[in-house]
């Protein structure tokens, strides 16, 4: 099991990946087999489509501002809660995540309906 | 599926549920075969052990202190961060939520490890 300072080592260094604008340094946080469903109810992204998807996320400028300070549990899980914010838009987020041993996020589960982003 | 806004009031009653000192408003939230895994990483709660477990909370004189919006999804999920304030103790929580047709909540899983948990 990854110790709770090695799973909020990994999600402050997911924020700050965003914050420098380096989307290679977030995807490298995700294990090979790992899961994205951001937002929660679509279709889920894997391998290739994830580091799409963070290159496409910070490419846009997008910026995370966190809430209060990461949740770790009493297993392999963690979660924190932020605002992005991006040029025109903000969205109200909360992300879950899920370990492996070694300390790679095996899955990320993003919190944010139609209602939580907001133009402008 | 359950509306944005379905969900959003029933987690805005959870919190006043806390804050009035009515755990029953709170279990009343719950569908009949709801699972509760308060904190991640414990074995999960059932029916009875459910309801124990909010009067011990309410009990205790526990107050959840949100930080930010409450989020939805695309789906039936729901979620929040907020601080929980009782007596001697302060624990920073984030709660997801899924719900049922009916709005009624079918699990929740509460992410707070031991660090979240401040004495005094």
């Amino acid at each position: 099991m990854p110790s709770q300072e090695q799973m909020k080592v990994a999600l402050q260094a997911y924020v700050d990946g965003f914050a420098k604008g380096d989307a290679e340094s977030v995807i490298a946080l995700f294990a090979e087999n790992a899961v994205v469903e951001d937002p929660v109810g679509t279709p889920e992204k894997r391998g290739e489509e994830i580091a799409e998807f963070y290159r496409n996320a910070v490419g846009a400028g997008a910026k995370l501002i966190l809430e209060g300070p990461i949740r770790g549990s009493h297993g392999s899980s963690a979660a924190m809660a932020f605002t992005v914010e991006m040029p025109g838009m903000k969205i109200f987020v909360i992300d879950a995540f899920t370990f492996d041993d070694e300390g790679k996020v095996t899955s990320m589960r993003a919190y944010w309906g139609p209602d939580d982003l907001i133009q402008g």
